[in-house]
């Protein structure tokens, strides 16, 4: 893992990202002499994406990056100012250029940890006017980092833990930013390496490429390469003419597969070549430029063999049309038979890629037992979430001043539980989660092995638990991802199911389900 | 429109944020001595987004002022040299480093044109190792720039003209710079104001929000304003007190609405009163914080009337869950009564605003004959696009060195279509949009009148067509805008409607289909 370095990152979530209204509010909040107040927000959703029943917290470190240098510019100032009202009180600007974050408090669950509806991923506190001006761009900055590393999980949890998955879904993503959080947080959610250069540089996740069929169709077979010579791996020995030398092995390779030797693409096997003379520790194959059959599959025996004689050894090929499944299934026939013919028994276990639209439905037939896929690329299905493309996070003004706040609105599912609260993920004997509760801050903490009365949400009764214990700070990104691995294997089966009609339990202690009565009593007089 | 100015924009899409393979290819042609040859790429879609029949091409802005400053940094290039392998030449890392788009062509659909399958949205030709490795970038920032006009274009014409439309989905978007492309490009599409802020400033789209829940909440209704006084419109006169006169208000709203006058919430009213003391011009209401009946409604009446006595007009109310037509249509009624009641003509038509999670299908029902609804917030439906939330754009090489190119693959959908090319879009004598013919780039343009036998992919035989005219440069985001209209407008009906089983027919001149014939030939001996 490299460092993570990225100074102009601070560009992609501005103050100024952020709605309008944040703004209003804001001039509002200050012609009111409430600017100061001091108010708590938290930020939560109501429903775990994709029909599951668990989710992913994740995006704090781009929120931590982004409250640091949180500090609106003469410029931002000035067109808030060229928006709102032209007799605004200069005093306000002169406030808004004053603001940053240092009286901001957020505690947050921990990176890559489990999240469910209604548990605060994060709880912002300090004064008024600037936690309201916070909203949009932590909204937009957690929302989607969860719902993409919880969608990646869910891929390695369909995938099992021995296929290699890479997300290559750059080009898809919605907006170039979207990219990089993309990839950066499947690496996260437990994807093993990316395709954009940029999540590499910028974030330490691996990357990983080789090439397209454009590559392989720019060649026709009749270039002339400037230096046509290979030296041996061992670095001893002269080297020979590699294009000439597949030449041969086509030869035999074609003998064995009963082809014609006219038959593979001769423009192919010349990418392949030019492929190979960069990469002879490396070397790839893309087989479905023409026909795999007839053209990729021999013409890359042809330069592997070739390869191998000087010692190097060819790292894969790959599929990216057709049935991936059955096609691997022949491939790997053919590279254990041809492993057999011509003595090179490293030959047989060549890693197989494959790519094309792998939706979750895919993936699960290209990982079933007996798959010799050992590799597997996704790209739009992970990166646009297409099941569920927004986890609808929101964030909910829970106290000001120390008094507690609740929306009761026309939708009960969007009224909010009101006061500063602290939440418990409460376990058994066996360490697999219980359930989490949800309490005011101020309640005692529950204790290990001591019964609780709780409140299921919206239930007419209390229930009684007895759990066994809980939080973390914020690590390195791969320190998270095994928080991932390790957050995933506490789920009991039912949760971990991907439609999961049984959801985990947040429930209410018996003190906050007592201020929500009096707060619906109040206000409905 | 403010001009477009983002220095920091940039930042977002750069030479790095790119697929590795484009990297390790480049070594490739490099390696093969073909870094400079000339190669032409064509960036299209294979099938219109949604189930429509058309989409529109944009991003185009976004790629100009990405291709101006390519230019690979020295950090860049010391990454690249991490992952590539250690002993390639440093005069690869040198040529790395002199790259830039100088000898780069791209011809392009003018921003916010009309799109069909095929027919190229960008066309870009040069040095071979350049222009591979612009793909990624470009796709990234063509693709999700057209499917944000194209769903935004759909939203409006289900809105139809006169409602107004506003994007609020940053808090959704797929990362901080989706949230900035989506609310450029739904403003293209159609749409009329955005929240977004940062689209304000950098990209002069035209920006709109008032307040919010929290706003609402925040306030219980004991707060002392530093300045409870409002001076009258005209500028002249003393100023009263808002919230006194608002509570004299009220006692007449609630005997006319047959409301306890304790019934509406104090803590609303301080909110509406302090919103109305901050934009006494721009006055609107959130009513559903608490209940839009017993106490939004009331509420917003109160300091309607007390504002209005000193001059001033509401602008308008906002609603934000339940049945919001319905709400719409009773909300309407209230304020003809009102207005009559209290002579207040003005106060029948405050522009009522909804929003709540508005879909294609929720749209069409807010938009139906006879509602009272004005304006439409859309958030997450316009900005993810969760009908399809990516367009599948692919970047594809058509020629090298002059010689055309073809990727033949496994899916007959997957192949390509070879050469330089040229694209046509025939009209009928009304204006009407007939069919787009693409054909060799050096066969003569279609004439006016001329009849022109054409391919529609995949056909047995030609077909005949007699059409009647074509193109433009790189116009402003507001012409843009204005070129959508008039585009949309030469959709036929039946290419107009959203789920279309008429597709809008993209066909083949006789040469190109001739030379796809052969290259066909040729690869299946």
């Amino acid at each position: 893992m490299a460092a993570e370095q990225d100074p102009e990152g601070r560009a992609a979530a501005r103050p100024l990202l952020t709605d309008l209204y944040q703004a209003t509010m804001a001039l509002g909040y200050w012609r009111a002499g409430r600017a100061r107040d001091a108010a708590e927000f938290e930020l939560f959703f109501r429903r775990c994406p994709f029909g599951g029943a668990f989710a992913l917290a994740a995006g704090l470190r781009d929120c931590v990056r982004f409250l640091r240098a949180f500090r609106l510019r003469d410029a931002d100032v000035q067109f808030l100012a060229s928006v709102l009202p032209p007799d605004t009180d200069p005093a306000f600007f002169e406030h808004l250029r004053s603001l940053d974050c240092s009286e901001v408090t957020v505690r947050a669950l921990p990176e890559g940890s489990l999240a469910f509806p209604g548990v605060p991923l994060l709880q912002v506190s300090g004064p008024l006017l600037v936690v309201q001006l916070l909203e949009t761009p932590l909204l937009c900055l957690v929302s989607y980092a969860s719902l993409v590393a919880t969608n990646a999980a869910r891929l390695r949890l369909i995938a099992g833990p021995e296929k290699r998955l890479l997300e290559m879904g750059l080009r898809r993503a919605q907006g170039p930013d979207g990219g990089l959080t993309a990839s950066t947080y499947s690496y996260l959610g437990g994807f093993d390496s990316s395709s954009n250069v940029l999540a590499g540089q910028l974030r330490g996740v691996p990357v990983a490429g080789t090439l397209a069929h454009s590559f392989v169709t720019s060649f026709s077979g009749s270039e002339v390469p400037p230096d046509p010579m290979l030296a041996p791996a061992a670095g001893e020995g002269p080297g020979v003419d590699l294009a000439a030398k597949a030449q041969v092995w086509l030869e035999h390779v074609c003998a064995h597969l009963g082809l014609g030797v006219q038959e593979p693409h001769p423009g192919e096997r010349a990418a392949f070549v030019a492929y190979a003379l960069a990469f002879p520790q490396a070397f790839q194959g893309l087989l479905d430029s023409y026909s795999v059959r007839r053209s990729g599959l021999p013409n890359f025996l042809a330069v592997a063999l070739a390869l191998g004689e000087l010692g190097y050894r060819a790292v894969g090929v790959r599929l990216d049309s057709g049935d991936l499944l059955q096609q691997a299934q022949e491939i790997r026939k053919v590279f254990r038979a041809a492993a057999a013919q011509f003595q090179v028994p490293w030959l047989e276990s060549v890693p197989i890629a494959v790519s094309n639209n792998i939706d979750e439905e895919a993936l699960a037939r290209l990982a079933q037992e007996g798959s010799e896929v050992n590799v597997i690329g996704i790209g739009t299905s992970v990166v646009t979430c297409p099941q569920q493309p927004s986890l609808g996070c929101v964030y909910k003004l829970v106290a000001v001043g120390g008094q507690p706040r609740m929306k009761l609105t026309e939708d009960p599912e969007k009224q909010t539980l009101p006061g500063s609260k602290a939440a418990f993920r409460l376990r058994g004997s066996d360490g697999s989660l219980l359930m989490d509760v949800l309490q005011l801050a101020e309640e005692p903490a529950p204790q290990a092995g001591q019964e609780l009365r709780v409140w299921p949400p919206g239930a007419q009764e209390p229930c009684t638990v007895r759990p066994a214990q809980l939080c973390e700070p914020l690590p390195s990104l791969a320190e998270s991802r095994a928080l991932v691995q390790l957050s995933l294997s506490q789920l009991s089966p039912e949760h971990r199911r991907l439609q999961s009609p049984a959801q985990y339990q947040v429930v209410l202690s018996e003190r906050l389900q007592a201020l929500v009565n009096s707060l619906h009593a109040r206000a409905s007089p």
